[in-house]
C-alpha cells in the first residue's frame, strides 16, 4: 500500500502537495534544496543557478481570491494582487496552520529518482538525496511527487542573436534582474513582451535614458485592474467561461481584441501582432502604453545583430552606446535527476497524462505538480492536481490504458498547437476553469451548478455568476472543507476590505437580489444569442451582475 | 512711444514673452535669476530657494501638439507626453530658431519694480536688478513682463498638523523629491493627491516598504492615455467644448464620472471626493489604481496628528515607524519686486484683468503671464497673453475701463468659487479653449469656424472636430503664420510618429471623407439632443471622428 511520498520542492506546489498528502492519510518527505520554503516567490538578492529568481518589485498577475489554497482564503486585509513579500507571508501561514514544515527537509538536493528494480509490482522509487554537506543518502519511497517548478532554467537563445559575445555592454537574462537605479541615464534594451519583459521594461524606463522593448511578435495587452476596477481574473465566471467556449474561437477573439484597443490602439502603438488575442499566453500590464506615449519605453522589432555596442534590429534602425540587454526570453524546464525514458522533455514539451502523470509506467506512482501555464492561477491548479494524484496513488481513482492517456496527451497537444502561436511558450497551457473542471471531475469534487441552484439558490448563483473561486472546489466530495460555503459567500468583501482604508461615502445598493439577477441572466442570454454587439455587452455583463451581488452581500 | 521691455524670468512664459517682444517690435531684456533658461522644466539635483525645483522623472501631463508654441510645432518624432529632458530640448530649439538667448541676462536677479514718478503719464518702470558677483543696476523700462510662474514657494501648512516639528521621521516639501531610491524597504506617508503627489506616491511605492496616500478630500483621478490611447487633451476639440458648455455642470460631470468610474470605481478605491469632477484641477494618473489595487499604496484620510515617529489619521488609524512624510501640499505665488498696491496678492488670489493686468494702474504697462492654471497645457496660453499684453503695450490693443475690469475680475472669481472646491489651489484656473478664445478676440486672432468651412472645409473640420491645437490662433491677424494650416493638416501625424517603431500591419481606411463626418455630425447632434445616455455616447464620439479625419489624411 502506498504510504511514503518524496515531493521535491517545497515552493507553492509542494507546500501544497504536503499539506495534500497529510489530508490523505500518506507520509510526505519534502526534499528542498535550498534552507526555506516558497520556491519562485521568495526574494534573493543574488540568484542562485538552478533555481527560480525573482526581481524586487514582482507582483503576482492574478488575484487573490483566484490564487489562495481552496481551504485556506488569503486574508481580508492582503491586497488583491500581491508583493511577492506578502505572497510569501500567506505561505508561511499556510504552512504553520497545516504544520507542514516539519515535513521538509531543507538544504536537501534531489540527485536521482529511479525505479526500484521491482518497480512494476511495488511502484516504489529509489531517491538519492545530498545535504549541503555533501553527505549522500537514499531512500526508498512509495510514490514521487515533482514540483520544482518550470522557471529554473533561464533560456537564453544566444545563437539566435549574431554578434552577441563581442558585445561591448552588458547583458543577461530577466532572472539576474534585481532592481532599476543601477541603469540611471543609461541605455537598455529589454528583449521579450512576456510578463517579465513588459514589467522590467517599465520599471527601467523611469530611471533610463531610453529603454527599448524589441518584440519579434508584438502582444496583446492586458490590464489586471479591469472594468469598473475589478481585478480582471475576477471577471471570469462559469456563465462567461460557458459561453466563450460556445462561441467560435475567432469572434471571441475580436470581442477582447476590441475592448483591448479601445483602452489603446494596438496599432497605433505598433504592438499588434499577427495573432489572435487567445493565440499567445496574455502580457498583462497596466503601464505600458502610458511609457510608450511618454516615449520612455520604445518598441522596436526583433534583432537582426549586435557590433560592438550598438543594436541593429530588423527594420534597420541601429541603436548605439547600449549599456545593457536585458533577455526575458523565458524558461526551459527538465528533470535532471530522472531518467530521460522516465519523461522525455524535447522543445519544452513533456508527453504527461493531464499534465502530472508520464502515461507509459507500469504503475501511476509518479506526478508531475505545476507544471501548467495557466490562463490564471497556478497554486490553485497544483493544489488540484495533488488531490488527484494523491487519490492515484493511493488507487482510490484509476488511470485509463496507456493508449487512452497517450491519446488524451496527443489531442492535448494538438489543440494548443492548432490555438496557440508556435513557440516555447505555449507547451503546457491550460485554461484556468475547464483545467480544473476536468481534474476536479475525476476526483469527485467538481461542483454541481444545478443542483446547487436548487438547494441553495444564493450559493449556486455565486458558483454560476461568481468568479471561479477555489473554495468552488471543496464544496462536496473527498477533502470537502466545511467553511468553503461562507467562503464563497464572503468572496467580495475580502476583494474590497483591503481598499477600505480611508472613509467614504459609499453608494448602499438596497435593491432586490433576485430581481435584477434575473433580469441580468435573461439580458444576458439574449444578448448573446442575438448578436455580436449584444455579445461584447455580454462580455462587460458579468461585472455588472457581480456588483449587484456584492452590493447584495454587503447589504447583509 | 513704447519700445524697451523688461521680462522677468526665462521660464516657458519668458520664452515666449522675448519672441512675441519681437515680432512686436519690441526691445525686450529678459532677466533671469539662474544661469539657463526653461524655468521650472530644468531638472536639478539640488533644489534652490525660491526657485522652482522638479523630480527626475518628471513626465509633462499635456500632449506635444496641445503644449507647443503655436509657430514652433514640435518635432513629429518626439513622444507625445514628454520628459523634463525633452522639453528643455524643445524649449532650446525654440531659443535657438528665433535666436532669444541673446537677449537674456543670465545671473542677473530683480530686486525691485517700481513706478517711475513721471508713471502716470510715462507708464516707465525703475527696475533694480543684482548680479552674481552682487553688483546692483537699475534700469529704466517702458513696460515689465513678470514671467516667474507660479511653483517657487512651497506651500508646507505646518500649523495644520500638529506634532509634526517632534516628528521623528523625516519630512520635506515634494518640491524636495528627487528619486526613490533612498527611501527602498522604508515607510512613506505622501500629503496631497495633486499631480506631484500622486505621481511620487506612485514612484516611491515601487521600492517602499509601504506607501501612505493621505487624502483629505479624495479626488477624480483621470489618464492620460484615453479612449483607444489617444492622449487625454487631444479628445477635446470645439465641438466638444461647446456641447459642454451648453448641458449643465451636473450633467457634464456625471458623464465623465461615469466613465472614470468605468476605469476604476472611486467609491471601491476610496477615493470619491464630495465634489464634482470639475470642480477640482485634475489630478492625472494612469498608474495609481494599479498601485492601490496592489496595496503598494494605500489611501488614508487627513492625518489628524504626528508623535515620535508614528502618524495619526483622522479615521483613528495608525502607522508606526513612518520614515518620511512628503508634503505635496501645493504652492504659493507673491511678487517680492513689487509694492504691493501694485499687485496685492492675499490667499494665493491676485486681482488681474484676465490674470495678465493689475486693473488700477494709470497706464497697462505691467502684465502678469503664465500666472493661470489651465485645464490644459500653459505655454500657449503664455504666449497667447504675451501676444495681447504687447498689443496693448504698443496701444493698438485698449483695456476697458478699470470699473469694467474690476467688474470682470469679481465675476470671474465668483465664477471660480461657485464652480471649484474652496482652496488656494483653485484660484487661477482656466479652460483652455474658452480662455484662449477669449484673449484670442480681444487681439484679433480667433478663428472664425463659419468662414473656414466655408472657405476651406477641410481646414474648418479639423478645426472644429480636431483638437484645439495652437496653430489654430495663426490662422489670421497679428502674428498670422504661413505654416499654420499645414501645421493643423499634419498634427494627427506628428501624434503617431513617435510610436512608429516597429513594422506593424497598418490598417488602412481608404473609406471616403465626406459621408462618414456628415454621419459622425448627424448622429453626434442626435445623440446629444435625445438623451443622457447618448450625450456619453458622444462624448466617445470625437475620437471616432477624429480618426477618420485621420485615416483620410493619412491615406493621402
Amino acid at each position: 500500500m502506498t504510504r511514503h511520498v518524496a515531493i521535491i520542492g517545497a515552493g507553492s506546489s509542494g507546500l501544497a502537495c504536503i499539506k495534500t498528502c497529510l489530508d490523505e492519510g500518506l507520509e510526505p518527505v519534502c526534499f528542498e534544496s535550498s534552507d526555506d520554503i516558497g520556491g519562485l516567490w521568495r526574494f534573493k538578492e543574488n540568484p542562485e543557478p538552478d533555481r527560480a529568481s525573482i526581481y524586487h518589485s514582482v507582483i503576482i498577475n492574478t488575484s487573490k481570491e483566484m490564487m489562495c489554497f481552496s481551504d485556506f482564503p488569503i486574508p481580508g486585509h492582503f491586497p488583491n494582487y500581491m508583493h511577492n513579500s506578502l505572497i510569501m507571508e500567506y505561505f508561511r501561514m499556510y504552512a504553520d496552520h497545516f504544520q507542514l514544515t516539519r515535513h521538509i527537509r531543507f538544504n536537501t538536493k534531489v540527485l536521482q529518482v529511479k525505479q526500484r528494480s521491482d518497480f512494476s509490482h511495488s511502484g516504489q522509487w529509489d531517491v538519492e538525496t545530498e545535504n549541503k554537506d555533501g553527505k549522500k543518502e537514499r531512500h526508498i519511497f512509495d510514490a514521487v511527487m515533482i514540483c520544482i517548478g518550470h522557471h529554473c532554467h533561464p533560456n537564453m537563445p544566444l545563437q539566435d542573436f549574431p554578434g552577441i559575445h563581442s558585445f561591448k555592454g552588458k547583458y543577461f537574462h530577466s532572472r539576474d534582474y534585481k532592481t532599476p537605479e543601477e541603469w540611471r541615464d543609461k541605455k537598455v534594451v529589454v528583449i521579450g513582451i512576456g510578463n517579465s519583459g513588459g514589467d522590467i521594461a517599465v520599471e527601467l524606463s523611469r530611471v533610463t535614458k531610453q529603454l527599448y522593448l524589441s518584440t519579434r511578435r508584438g502582444a496583446w495587452v492586458l490590464n489586471r485592474v479591469s472594468h469598473n476596477g475589478i481585478p480582471l481574473d475576477l471577471t471570469f465566471s462559469r456563465a462567461v467561461n460557458f459561453v466563450l467556449n460556445a462561441i467560435p474561437f475567432g469572434l471571441y477573439c475580436s470581442l477582447g481584441e476590441r475592448q483591448l484597443n479601445q483602452r489603446f490602439n494596438h496599432s497605433l502603438y505598433n504592438l499588434k501582432p499577427k495573432h489572435r488575442l487567445f493565440s499567445q499566453h496574455p502580457t498583462l500590464n497596466d503601464e505600458l502604453p502610458n511609457r510608450i506615449l511618454s516615449g520612455t519605453v520604445q518598441v522596436k522589432p526583433n534583432i537582426r545583430k549586435f557590433e560592438g555596442s550598438s543594436v541593429e534590429f530588423e527594420d534597420g534602425s541601429v541603436v548605439e552606446d547600449v549599456d545593457l540587454v536585458v533577455f526575458a526570453t523565458g524558461y526551459r524546464f527538465s528533470f535532471p535527476f530522472l531518467a530521460s525514458h522516465v519523461i522525455s522533455v524535447s522543445g519544452n514539451q513533456a508527453p504527461l497524462f493531464k499534465y502530472v502523470f508520464p502515461p507509459e509506467l507500469d504503475r501511476p506512482t509518479l506526478a508531475v505538480i505545476g507544471l501548467v501555464q495557466p490562463l490564471g492561477a497556478i497554486m490553485p491548479i497544483s493544489e488540484m492536481q495533488a488531490r488527484w494524484a494523491t487519490r492515484v496513488f493511493k488507487g482510490c481513482n484509476k488511470l485509463p490504458s496507456v493508449a487512452a492517456m497517450l491519446k488524451d496527451v496527443q489531442c492535448k497537444q494538438d489543440t494548443m498547437a492548432a490555438r496557440y502561436v508556435t513557440s516555447q511558450r505555449h507547451t503546457i497551457q491550460v485554461d484556468y476553469i475547464s483545467y480544473m473542471d476536468e481534474i476536479a471531475e475525476l476526483v469527485g469534487v467538481k461542483p454541481s451548478v444545478p443542483r446547487l441552484l436548487l438547494m441553495d439558490p444564493r450559493l449556486g448563483l455565486s458558483v454560476m455568476l461568481g468568479p471561479c473561486t477555489p473554495y468552488q472546489y471543496r464544496l462536496r466530495g473527498p477533502g470537502k472543507w466545511a467553511g468553503a460555503r461562507q467562503a464563497i459567500l464572503t468572496q467580495w468583501e475580502r476583494v474590497t476590505q483591503p481598499m477600505q482604508t480611508r472613509p467614504c461615502d459609499q453608494p448602499q445598493c438596497k435593491c432586490s437580489f433576485v430581481l435584477p439577477l434575473i433580469l441580468s441572466a435573461a439580458s444576458v442570454g439574449l444578448a448573446a444569442y442575438f448578436s455580436r454587439n449584444s455579445l461584447s455587452a455580454f462580455l462587460q455583463e458579468p461585472t455588472a451582475v457581480l456588483d449587484k451581488i456584492k452590493s447584495y452581500l454587503t447589504a447583509q
